[in-house]
């Protein structure tokens, strides 16, 4: 059985981390301020250092939370609709379900990228394994669109595509240069992954008939 | 002819500048702190805003060599070996092109990005203007490769197709969950612009074909 003293302080370190949770959505990672948080949880400044190692811990943990909502939705959007659905349009839903969760969840989602550790220190394990898990939901259907790659060769390749779109997403939701609605966006996304996904598939077929 | 005043002004603007490049090339936008930029120039930590307007200002001028640069790298890699070059291939010569100025210029590069108005503080034109000049380098073997797209939808692919090599640029170089050596990030721009060009070149023809 938990102590009342362990209790307290898991309950504070829950509060803690809603609180930071709800200073990014609100500010992004700048609005989040080690006084502020002590002040809304009702503990002094110093004794947040108890309840997490440092403001890199606290910053990872709500990412946590928001790649697991972002798994969710990922889920939601493979599973909904049709359900015999072609790799290559899945790979299509997997990048507008993205698209959208980001613009649902800008300041959170920011955080996940604009996030860095201190030098020298590396990223935990249980966050490194939280990002790798999302992966599968890229890789299961490339595996499928080219059945002939290893999976070194679809983890990179899946690695790839994801970068590239997220750098759609990420550069369409700033909007520094000119604003995209989201519709156009959503459209530009389909059309862009809609002409890797056939070219990595022509590729593939090319390189499997001539060998 | 230039009062001596204003030619002491305009001498100051250029080393405040110099010195701003080389505070964000060493350290980043967090390396750059108004004292240290008046220490090394030799001024009073007010007189700064007497040559800039804002730090805002300081960033964008700065920016706009950064993508100078940019503009004469990717004009060498347009120009340098075979002479002919299939529109294709010369969108995958920028992308590897812009691989290697983001890694060899990192800070510099990553600031451009980073850097955020303060709300409601429109981008100023001049500014704007460098960085839509840049997008000539894939605009125009774009239109060579889909000669059937009006300028609007050329204009909103070549961003597109930018936005995702960015993206691979970024996360690659960024080795937030695994290391990517270069040589590996620069093998796959080279297969993904490849697989988008063939999707997209690919759907045009089919289009023009049914039409």
């Amino acid at each position: 059985m938990m102590s009342k003293a362990l209790e307290r302080r898991a309950k504070l370190r829950q509060a803690l981390i809603d609180a930071s949770e709800r200073a990014i959505a609100a500010k992004g990672l700048a609005g989040l301020k080690t006084r502020d948080l002590a002040r809304q949880i009702g503990c002094a400044n110093g004794a947040v250092y108890n309840l997490v190692e440092d403001m890199d811990e606290l910053i990872l943990r709500v990412g946590s939370r928001t790649l697991r909502r972002l798994d969710a939705a990922l889920e939601i959007a493979e599973t909904t609709g049709t359900s015999q659905v072609k790799p290559g349009e899945m790979l299509v839903r997997i990048a507008l379900a993205y698209c959208d969760f980001a613009a649902a969840n800008l300041e959170l989602w920011r955080a996940l990228f604009e996030h860095r550790m201190a030098p020298d220190k590396p990223v935990p394990e249980w966050s490194v394994a939280d990002q790798m898990e999302l992966f599968r939901h890229i890789y299961t259907p490339l595996a499928a669109l080219l059945p002939d790659r290893s999976p070194a060769e679809l983890g990179v390749t899946a690695r790839s595509l994801f970068s590239a779109v997220h750098g759609m997403v990420a550069l369409g939701l700033e909007q520094k240069l000119v604003a995209v609605p989201i519709a156009a966006l959503r459209s530009e996304i389909r059309t862009i992954v809609t002409a890797m996904v056939n070219g990595l598939g022509a590729t593939a077929r090319q390189t499997s008939t001539i060998t």
